[in-house]
């Protein structure tokens, strides 16, 4: 693997899921791979899971792994021909290339602005790193994507699935805050390329991106989306086309234990309890969101693995 | 060992206390112990000492250290049954069962908040690590106990000590600004276990928590308690009675050499000079803050040996 | 090597230089010898190249590194005799002796104030490590210094020249912020020990310390001073007799390809575009900075193993 922007870097998802659950059985099997390699990881942004998950999988492969929070150095400039003299004190052509020295891998977090569509659409940061950086670049969740996630979501559906193609359904749930796409996108992404019956279930005004949803099905009801469901993923996001908006704080979207059924219930956490959905789902056995977080250290390593085995 | 979260963790002292003096020795006679264990250290709360030290002495065990900041994630909910509308991201049900995962033991630092007496009592933070974590914890200071340090403390005075029971005060100092109990409270149930003669000095209206100092003598003589002394630990504690408050500044509490006589000066750190002692103590051959500061290691090395060992 | 903290610690500097540049060849040669050594990194300010490559040198010998952003403990207080009742938790006396117990080295980066010449020159911080610390002092960038930053440019010019003794040009550049005088005058001690030919040039008023500067020639004609250039340094910062100040920001003190004429580019950056220097330079094959900043790394690789040699 060359780099791990997008789900498009996945050559064999079959494979990797595979090689993702043995990495599971015994993580220490490559504990040598990682041996005077270095993974830096860049954060834009806050994080808990994917910060200490992609750590510990990095030295699981015996890496070195040297962490920036990037407000610990400074702004960064990301347009060309810019006369710097505002707060921008660094240039991504050069930081981009300066680290790679440092690195054999780069890992950036970075979100969306939530405000500036064409810019978030452009993946701005992350494919600057693409561009500029020497070395493989993973992507910790970008403007629009979070495929360590989607990979992790779909480790869990194929270890817990019951049946060849189980019913998976992307259900919206209210939240205060406007939140990114980024992880609706690459689950979507995802489950059209998994042997699952896919659907998508939101309140109208929350149509994610069309090129990506393509030909899944969206059912604006409910109730009628999650009927015989055997995985249910819910997510807040905010709106595409009135981009970045809150429209809807209705909290009939929140999941509860009825509309669940028997189904298991999953979210790629961190997740407001009694706003998305109720602490009985989430309290009971039928949620496997921790074991998911479980999954997101071996999504990293088979990555990371890959990434390795290719340098 | 299962968690040190108090002193009661400890099953025998005296041995702990050989054990971590000979680790002291041969730092790294064990360090294969910790090999494919990771600790992670969560800091809600500033620390300079207690972050190194436990860093450094799991790195002498051969563990890998991963360190996250909290507000470099996001706030934690600790309530039960909460809607989660408004500054909390993620409840710790889900935060301490997903780091469990990534974590072979989890170290937390959680201060007091000073203001809700019993929220603090109830230690909500590392009390709900301990509940809903599926690894051992370890108290890197809470609301009101501080058990390394306690623990270092004992050491010191173990290596230190010229007589079988020597003469221990505890003598509160003034401060600027208002501090936890946490280290007194360890520090005198510490002593309690230790074969010392132990007193108490502080001003009317700074008892500490009368179940912890229990049957140890408080006498609010300064002069008199200090008399003939073999070791004075001074230390600075807000109100507890009276929760959380100055009351009192008058810095004839503050150590000096006149009144130190020839005991040895202990202290925590950090320490304020010429407020809570003066330089001439600090600066004399009678300190052994450095030391004691030294044993921090040791005290934390010794917990995650005995905690490794029974994993 | 028993400190690093200015250049005067290099006793050879052709051997040093040479011992870097097979330490770039092979950076792993020595990776044993840092095995159960320690380098605690304290930043008193914001890094990138410097954080990075310094914690990259340390790990490339086999070093544990803690990193302490001193932000994330508390203010120290550097000053004897004060009575610590303000903005100050700690005395510099206890930190640099309990941080020395949990490190083999310290490194540590410590901007000036640009408002205090006295105590900017007396490099309080940086000195009261070396002073208190018990263990060798790194300086990652002090009040006037910053040798690794030299270590490198020697190193890059070392690599890089065509001839036995060629040109080199120390060029000021605009810029929007007070910058400090560091990088500078440790470049310009660098090139009076190394066989180059070195002329200062920038405008009147930027007059580095005339201590420093001593029989460097200083040409106020840039495009006098830039003819027939091998190497043209160029760097901003801030008035050192008006201290502090920034007196200029005439973009005609901006490095150009017109001036630059066959010379290689040198900064140590980060470098604001079009102000300090126009893209076309940088985006240029005479622009060295990318290798300069790799070399940051072989720099204090080759100074960390000769403080371990010592230790």
């Amino acid at each position: 693997m060359k780099n791990f922007t997008t789900l498009k870097d996945i050559s064999n998802l079959s494979e990797l899921i595979k090689e993702a659950i043995l990495l599971k059985m015994n993580p220490f099997e490559y504990s040598e791979i990682g041996k005077h390699k270095t993974l830096v990881m860049l954060f834009f942004n806050s994080s808990l899971r994917t910060r200490l998950s992609t750590e510990k999988a990095a030295k699981n492969l015996g890496m070195d792994v040297m962490i920036l929070n990037v407000n610990d150095a400074w702004n960064l400039e990301f347009e060309d021909g810019t006369i710097m003299n505002f707060d921008k004190s660094e240039h991504i052509k050069e930081a981009a290339q300066v680290i790679s020295q440092y690195a054999d891998v780069i890992a950036v977090r970075a979100f969306p602005t939530l405000t500036d569509k064409a810019k978030d659409e452009g993946e701005v940061i992350l494919n600057s790193f693409k561009k500029y950086a020497t070395v493989p670049i993973v992507n910790m969740e970008s403007a629009t994507a979070h495929p360590l996630q989607a990979l992790a979501d779909a480790i869990t559906i194929s270890e817990l699935t019951e049946k060849k193609t189980p019913k998976v359904v992307l259900s919206w749930a209210p939240h205060p805050k406007a939140l990114p796409q980024a992880v609706a996108n690459s689950f979507v992404k995802m489950m059209q390329d998994l042997d699952v019956d896919f659907t998508i279930t939101h309140p109208k005004g929350y149509e994610l991106n069309s090129k990506i949803t393509k030909n899944s099905p969206i059912n604006y009801n409910q109730e009628d989306a999650l009927k015989d469901a055997d995985f249910v993923y819910v997510k807040n996001w905010s709106s595409y086309n009135d981009y970045g908006k809150v429209l809807n704080q209705d909290n009939n979207w929140m999941m509860t234990k009825a509309k669940l059924g028997n189904a298991k219930f999953m979210h790629c956490l961190p997740v407001r309890r009694n706003i998305v959905v109720e602490d009985a789902v989430l309290d009971s056995d039928q949620s496997v969101v921790i074991k998911q977080a479980n999954n997101r250290t071996f999504a990293a390593q088979v990555v990371l693995k890959q990434i390795l085995e290719d340098l």
